[in-house]
């Protein structure tokens, strides 16, 4: 018999992973916090939960996709929420974005409840989430990752095993650091050759040539040279992560100084209401300082 | 009849260059401040000149590889240096990192003294140095590079034509300044995650599996997990590189700030006695600060 | 007859300022978490309550001078809390350095409770603490600090009115956030000086003479010239401040990338294990990096 | 007999200095490149020189105040040059605020054409400069210092000794690094508390109150809340001290992030064109981007 499984947060990210999940033959049961979202699930004859709680109640393993921290203590602490259905047979998989704190937090309320305890966020965005390749970055004990490994499996590939719980999270804002930092440094070499009249095609022959070479180079250097800031990873939501990772750097102290830069970059590109574009829109903001245009000459 | 070609300036980069001359049939001449690195030339039948004057008497097309602006203005301007050989049928490349200014300045003295000149710096390390698959970044005249292109293909492979003499220049300040960057953000990121008990493999992994995967993530992350810092690129040149970047920024009036941080951690790196060592090392500056070791574990 | 004032929170500053408030007059009552701190009160005839509940029943006003965010939401909602004491006739001034977000927060839930809500941060150490002389930086209705005046009075001079409720503490983060960005320059400027070979002793005679003179720059450079790090104001407070503001200031959109470094400064020190020593201890992570001594010779 | 001193630049700083040379009755001699500015030294009875080398002839002692390192080497080797004036009775004493390998070539150059030479940079503005009182931060030898000692005292109040030759230009590096940090911190401060509805009169008032306290922020407080950026010290020559601190920082293997990020900061203002105006002008591209105006409200 198929095994039961909950996702709550229908969002960007959460819905093409739940239809993975369906894809995967497991009983899946959906909750989200506006209904339309639950909709094309329930056309398919998928379950939907009137709340967290009567979601969690009839499956074995939940997988939490919501917004933030903030999102993450609502649906667990509200009224007819995630905790007032939890007992020892559930599983909850933490999967969204939030501080290593607030994960943390999480945890403890869960197995004070009596359930079991991942965190798992993914690194990726919407076309791995769709494929299946998202990376799940877990953490907990090897026995509970082991249970709901083929629930992990039907979203990512591959699942990296960071340690205990929290380390999941750990991970998420180390890549998204990265990240972060990376998209800034590249926004601001761009801007730096743009004003020095070389074309952007050639500097982007010459990244995709060298040790440099990147995915995200390559993707941002073409959203860039078209002047597409159509969103898939919004700056908004890169700031956050940048916020996030140094918090938790504050309390390794680590010291940051790139990172920090990084941030105040994109601080000023939300100051400068591109917070909804693409991340690749940090660019605009260094842009019209230097006042020269990013995007190809089309002579 | 072969070309014939000078090569002046047989360091870590310039022997194998001068090598990929003399494979590609080239009558070849090469110089160097030192003649110890000559002797292997001399002893292949390769000819070796007195002084820059001689080897630029002797030859149609002069490179010039030495190792910073001072020693590009030495070699012109010394007695017997490359501009007291200079007459209307010579071509000198320049291909040493150096400033915009500085190669400027050197187009001035050689196009004064009748020549042409072009400046073509190359992106990449040893390696595809000895491989003849530089990235070359010509600035000049298409007539002129066309010229000369058969003495850069046999040692570049692409040669990307960058706009007007200097613009090479500027392209190489853009991809040493990225790669700068990258590397100042990796070893935050990497310290961070050590701080938070990540296993160094671990994070690489997710690193190759995400789109911030690059040849130089995975080349630095493998040196940094096996504790080896023998200079492929060193600290010091790598801190020049960011230096002459932000100099070039602020004529051209682009702030710069997450490079400003990157280029203040390659000084951090310096301060620590870590300039001859290779650029990896800047975590040894940071990893101290954090008290942590960001080499692999062997348990 | 004279008015009745609670104090909470007898630390280093609030033990002063509570004495203040008694030598003026006021019918005092005091309640610290732990209780050794309010024996000398005790002992000196004041009134010492069980509970914070207890205190805010007996008395008009209420001082809340605590460490951080966390103890006030503890002392605000714990059982027999402030929240369980007060009623319309009670106005709280929330003193504490915290974040604007949770000085709102504490001005919801006391009003909700049916009390009058001030913030009043106050800027000042230990000596203008003992000396009744702390700038006091209100933010609420001017009904209501007229109201308090007298108490505000007692410890502060002058009080400046920052405007609406939580305007007092964004105005302590802008006045602290200046003190560590100097901090953070004062202490870059110092180790500049000492490792190009200039005596300490010249260097604050030049800053004294010049318009970068700030009692801050003499009393941290006599600290420092004396190798005396006994914490005035703790790396630690310093850090929590810039990190506070850098917050505040990415929800009002304004990029701060010469604070974010001087964060990062002050996240290096407490990394260097320097956290409880005095804010000018960020010199200390500086010269270690530089190899220097920047107290001052004594030859 | 009245020594005789000899002028050369009489720009904004230089003239007023010129003027107090005469005043305390030193028989003058000056020189500028453009002779417009020499005419009301002429109109006054002051000696005017056709060249440098001219004036080098006729005085005991030089003063040279020009407007950067390379107006130093013009100045120095053109034709009809100092260099070719000096003899073993001439001291020059370098004024002008230049790199520390720029006035230590200047020094070597006039040594080695016999001459002595001391380096003493001066901070302060126009106002000190007209009243004599600005702060002379002498390098050299105590024996020559003591020569030249009531030249320098006509200019200077006080004279600062801070060691050898090319010392003095340190410390001017020193304490207008500091001057940079503060400018950029003070902007960044009173962005964010305009952002946060702070009137900028009470941020001056709680300023003047605290521990940062400074005639800096006095001056550029009131400008800043007038709207009045006329250049008393403009960016460009902000930005150029910045420049030349950090560059000197690397040398010493000084890392420098705040120093680095307040460089950025006048980066972006000279970006925005505001390169000629007031230093206080840093400000205007900070408040631009979060969109708020500085200046106080006049209701």
């Amino acid at each position: 018999m198929a095994r039961s499984v909950g996702f709550i947060g229908l969002g960007a990210m959460g819905e093409p992973m739940a239809w993975n999940l369906a894809d995967a033959g497991f009983d899946l049961v959906v909750y989200n916090r506006t209904t339309e979202r639950e909709r094309p699930f329930a056309e398919a004859g998928i379950s939907v939960a009137d709340s967290p709680e009567h979601l969690v109640k009839r499956v074995d393993v939940v997988c939490l996709m919501v917004s933030d921290g903030d999102a993450v203590t609502e649906v667990l602490e509200r009224e007819f929420g995630v905790l007032d259905g939890i007992d020892e047979s559930t599983t909850l998989i933490q999967m969204s974005t939030v501080g290593r704190d607030e994960t943390m937090a999480a945890a403890t309320a869960v197995t004070d409840a009596g359930g079991q305890f991942l965190d798992c966020p993914v690194s990726g965005t919407v076309g791995p989430a769709r494929e299946g390749t998202l990376v799940g970055l877990a953490g907990g004990d090897d026995a509970v990752i082991d249970d709901v490994d083929p629930v992990l499996e039907a979203m990512c590939d591959p699942v990296v095993r960071c340690g205990e719980v929290g380390q999941g999270t750990s991970m998420k804002l180390f890549i998204n650091l990265l990240l972060g930092d990376l998209m800034g440094a590249f926004a601001e070499a761009l801007t730096f050759g743009v004003s020095t009249d070389l074309a952007i095609e050639d500097m982007l022959t010459v990244v995709e040539n060298g040790a440099v070479d990147s995915p995200l180079f390559t993707a941002k250097g073409q959203q860039i040279s078209e002047g597409d800031y159509d969103p898939r990873f919004p700056v908004d939501y890169q700031f956050k992560d940048l916020d996030l990772a140094l918090d938790l750097a504050s309390d390794e102290r680590v010291p940051m100084s790139v990172t920090a830069a990084a941030r105040e970059l994109f601080s000023g590109a939300r100051a400068d209401d591109h917070g909804d574009e693409d991340m690749a829109a940090v660019i605009k903001y260094l842009a019209e300082t230097a006042d020269v245009d990013p995007s190809a000459s089309d002579e």
